[in-house]
């Protein structure tokens, strides 16, 4: 055991799962079922006062049975029952309760009463709660989840903090991202604060997600990031930022939203890196694990087609970047592949380059010169993805990833457009040295994301 | 032949291809192979000096030689004896030619001037052009396309007017939406306005996208679209918005850019629909396809995920739309299967529901209820997109599908989070009665376009 206070919830060597159903299999989720499905090793003790065996495991009629040591205590029994199998816990010497149901400060004037028992036990009886109305955690790790639903075991270095369990089914948002998860829903003890924490000393984790709709302990929270944001990206998505949302919420987690505004510069000045829509979020979370940071604004962009390089031309100074200036060198380099009446200039269109010398060639020629150039700090492709076999010659995601795994001082990014877009995607990002976003817009976000991170940590020096 | 001077473009009986290559096969980037392949049928006349047979066809040494009638000409000559070939062209009575190689106002001072020429010529010899620096046109339909790539021939009723031949080849943008195509490119004289009289008396386009970088003849244009806005939506796409994108432009298609909220508002006031984003720009095309206008900006969100409705609700709101306020007819019907302390209301959050009452069921019965809810304008649907087979119980994509398609009154729309996203989106699309977006924020703007819509037809009565 660790340290800190989320180790027992995110690596427990035994859990008791109170209240846990005796129906199995499909449509029944049974946590104790995903649990051994996710591939948990630690000991499991079922309690259900009708059941003598649940899953082949011995159950108990009551947690006060167990008497073994338990470490975490996973509570999926009706909300009235609740406060006292809390308090039962807490006795036995159980350190950790997740509180599974909802019906608390989501819920009428009596949920909100049971939830402020709930924080009374905590504070009384040092037992940690994370929850109600959680999914509780995933570490795909160690091995433990406390999910009711089939999680995938995936072991990339994300953390998220959530309030939602939609994020560990992995949402379009983060999938086949998350490699531990906590989801501190009402958050009647545990805090974004105290998840922070946990994931800024967890070397496992390179990348911290934040899904917030509403904060309490909100000065804790951004003494904390405020020291964590120097030794780790963290990314923040913020819902319940109008008025619809900010009523949705009161029912879900029982947040308090606040205004939007204020969350969004807060998190801005403490070099948090906000995401203002799924998509963004998705894309800045592969951009750190994947891309160096870019050490300036230029941008250099090669492209098939002229239209998508005014499109990045627009998108780079939507978001803050700017269009390279090439120097003269690769100006030179670059000038003998073109006809005479091509202008050599950023964005750099290959067309009638390729059309006489090969487009792999060409593009090979024209991203490793732009790489070479001081005067650009990051390059955008754009190249084809087609899907007929007639179009195959056109497919350069081989060279691209080859000649950008040939340097990791400078981000590329690559928009491939066409039919296969999904499939070249995943091609061209085998290695992880090129990631391939489905816009140019969302490429250059993401560009402008790795620059401003360099930007906050060099003022930070 | 129809009536409009671009009917011998869309549907030629015979082509001349002059300065067509010799090459064959793969990356030869010969037009009359990709004809071929696309499915036309009309005649074929080769003209190529140095060879007697292309791809079966005779061929020709000049255009002057073909002793047939030819409709259109596509040009592929290098650029300086592209004006003597129009001229030829013109003299023999061809009606249309398509200038395919780039090197005129896209770029130098001699390319401005042999465009210049190529205005001259149309005007005095009665000749239309399209082009130059274009990939020409497309159209699935008449199974006649002048690209020199292979395109996919797939009858969308889509007419699609753009500057660019990345618009044909499919970006991530419209994928398999392009029934028709027309690349206005440098428009030295077909232009915006032509091409949009024709997509609007043509029966068989039923949605007309445009990509712009700049504008020649606006004034004409804005007359046409406004009484076409009527009839059809027309969906804009103005690229070259930035100062970076304006000078790219110039070197692209050679138009002058123009102040993008100028082309907004006008586009706005004209009962366009203007696109701000690649993925917008699909997400509209898709919606006035398949679904009904909405006829209010009530929406109805049905959610497994409290943070899911939380995101829909800030989304609605940020695009001016607005969270249903639910009858109590539908109220009481949807109360007995949730516990008692969960509120009915908007979001409907029926995750406790179908804990007890089951997914599909529960699904099915708040579908119908708000489908049916006068207070409700269209449905905005939240569920699970399961990939392993453990969790395949969750799916809810077939009974989504048929509540949509048992109505034809509101639209129903779907983001379906999970990893199984994709293929979980594409079974839903089924029969084209729901559409399921990536994410919620996108599901949102194309209700907000449907709606938008339905306003302007509705205030033009």
């Amino acid at each position: 055991m660790g340290n800190h206070v989320l180790d027992i919830f995110m690596a427990p060597k035994s859990v008791a799962v109170i209240g846990v159903t005796r129906k199995t299999g499909k449509g029944s989720y049974n946590p104790i079922e995903c649990m051994q499905w996710f591939g948990y090793e630690g000991e499991i003790y079922p309690v259900n006062p009708f059941a003598d065996e649940i899953l082949g495991l011995k159950c108990y009629r009551d947690i006060k049975e167990v008497e073994r040591p338990v470490d975490l205590a996973v509570i999926a029994a009706p909300r009235e029952r609740v406060p006292g199998i809390v308090e039962d816990c807490a006795a036995m010497g159980i350190q950790g309760a997740i509180v599974v149901p909802q019906g608390f400060s989501d819920a009428d004037a009596t949920g909100k009463a049971l939830q402020e028992r709930l924080s009374d036990i905590s504070r009384q009886n040092g037992i940690r709660i994370l929850g109600p109305n959680t999914l509780g955690v995933l570490n795909a790790f160690s091995g433990f989840t406390s999910s009711f639903m089939y999680l995938k075991r995936e072991k990339t270095p994300v953390g998220v903090i959530c309030q939602s369990g939609v994020f560990f089914v992995g949402a379009a948002v983060l999938t086949g991202m998350i490699g531990k998860g906590i989801d501190v829903a009402n958050g009647c003890d545990i805090d974004f604060a105290d998840c922070l924490e946990y994931f800024g000393d967890d070397d496992e984790t390179q990348v911290i997600v934040v899904h917030m709709e509403g904060m309490v302990g909100g000065s804790r929270f951004m003494d904390v990031a405020r020291r964590l944001a120097l030794r780790k990206p963290v990314i923040t998505y913020k819902t319940a930022r109008t008025r619809s949302g900010a009523v949705a919420a009161a029912s879900h987690s029982g947040s308090m939203a606040g205004t939007y505004a204020i969350y969004e510069a807060a998190f801005c000045q403490a070099g948090l890196v906000p995401a203002s829509t799924p998509e963004a979020l998705t894309d800045f979370t592969k951009a750190f694990l994947h891309l160096p940071l870019m050490r300036g604004k230029r941008v250099g962009l090669i492209t098939l087609t002229g239209a998508g390089g005014i499109i990045a031309a627009d998108s780079l100074e939507e978001c803050g970047l700017r269009v390279a200036r090439l120097s003269e060198d690769t100006v030179l380099g670059l000038k003998e592949l073109s006809p005479d009446w091509m202008p050599i200039q950023n964005p750099m269109d290959i067309w009638p380059a390729l059309m006489k010398h090969g487009m792999k060639h060409v593009y090979e020629l024209t991203l490793r010169s732009m790489l070479k150039d001081p005067g650009v700090d990051g390059v955008i492709c754009i190249a084809i993805a087609p899907d007929l076999p007639e179009n195959e010659f056109l497919d350069t995601t081989g060279v691209i990833r080859e000649v950008a795994s040939s340097q990791q001082e400078k981000p590329v990014v690559a928009w491939l457009y066409g039919p296969n877009q999904s499939a070249a995607s995943r091609t061209i990002e085998q290695g992880g040295h090129v990631l391939a976003f489905p816009s140019l817009p969302r490429a250059t976000e993401a560009l402008a994301a790795l620059y401003r991170r360099h930007k906050f940590l060099q003022e930070s020096v």
